[in-house]
């Protein structure tokens, strides 16, 4: 018995997510599907992080157990010939039986794009935000999620958990040219984390919300306190890592 | 009277081209339904460049003459609101009288991007070439073509022209991470001339052509002794300039 990792890039808007569901076509599925052919024999897949219906992924980390006798090398080149060109294999590697994608994590990376100009180039992969923003107001913002915090006020509500505390390591703005770019990485994200933060500090940069008041929309717990969610699309999961 | 430029972005996955054709979805076609509902007559709208199917344009020139009283300010924002999502306006701007998109440009200039490894994001913009390439012969041909030379060799058979002279005033691949730019500026191009430039650059890079071939291939005059055109989804119009 074999462990396989694989990183994985795809374009996730034609994509109902990576999980497995009930209707529409999710990346999981895809992958599985693709490794059962190659493999002779059905594939548990296992991925690091569930991301939403239009997430993109350049750096999404899955691995699987099998008995199949073919190179890494040559899985990797394999699944790339027979997947759509929407999911993208980046590696394949044998790793110990015992690393799991999820639970071996130790942190994740997530960027979110802001594009200031309407482009037709990219429009899939950045949210357009037409208004004035205060950027300066956006970066102390984004510093006040660094640390240990309960992040319930921005995690979709019914999503069911022990406990919401997660561990911010990097929180921080990049402006680029025509671009505004959100680096978030953590120990663990709650569902829907990523966009909501970036929701709220954007009705912070355009003036709709104090920065004054993130530490009390930390304390309230209420989904209801914090901003809207950012759209899917501006959204990309770039890195996992492990130990 | 007035006379409007326009500066647009388009993506040019799912278009036959600028021009209007017979048949499928050109970008020119698509612009002048919407001139023609918000100018209410018919706009006659003339194009810096003829891009081909699938290639892409981040600054396309374009102007019309309209007797339309709408400042330019709100004609951009309206025809964004019309427009389909490939297509975007970045600029509108009254200009006087004999500004002619394309007669009175003095300079245009291409971007052609490839990619080391295979993309999920992005694999629309940008093309693949797997193969080792020895960047530095690669540099050292496209220095050959700087200056002015016949390119009859890198013009699609079929185009007639009173002549084929072209001047190149920039020529030159950079390396970005995991791709290679290729950026040309020259007074004027001809058909497929950009993409038989590139396929040719690969071809050295890969070892299958010699450098030294260059000044033979350019004298021949002979479509059939320069390398298979790049694919078009690699190829942008970046920029047109005017006095």
């Amino acid at each position: 018995m074999r462990n396989i990792r694989l990183t994985l890039e795809y374009d996730g808007t034609d994509f109902v997510g990576w999980q497995i569901q009930a209707k529409g076509r999710s990346v999981q599925e895809e992958l599985t599907r693709v490794l059962d052919r190659l493999t002779g024999a059905h594939v548990n897949l296992i991925g690091a992080g569930r991301t939403d219906a239009g997430v993109h992924a350049r750096g999404q980390v899955a691995n699987f157990r099998t008995d199949s006798p073919l190179p890494a090398e040559n899985i990797l080149r394999a699944l790339n010939g027979m997947l759509p060109p929407d999911i993208r294999i980046r590696d394949a590697a044998d790793v110990p039986l015992e690393f799991h994608a999820r639970y071996s994590a130790v942190a994740r990376r997530y960027r979110y794009s802001i594009t200031r100009t309407q482009r037709a180039i990219g429009r899939r992969h950045a949210w357009f935000v037409p208004y004035r923003l205060d950027t300066d107001l956006m970066r102390q913002a984004a510093q006040g999620f660094l640390g240990t915090h309960d992040f319930t006020s921005f995690c979709r509500a019914g999503a069911e958990r022990d406990h919401n505390l997660c561990t911010v390591a990097l929180s921080a703005w990049t402006p680029e040219a025509d671009e505004l770019a959100y680096d978030i990485e953590a120990n663990r994200f709650l569902h829907g984390m990523v966009r909501a933060l970036v929701g709220t500090m954007v009705d912070i940069g355009r003036g709709h919300t104090p920065l004054e008041e993130i530490p009390a929309i930390l304390q309230a717990c209420d989904r209801s306190r914090a901003g809207m969610a950012a759209p899917p699309h501006g959204l990309s999961l770039e890195e996992v890592r492990y130990p």
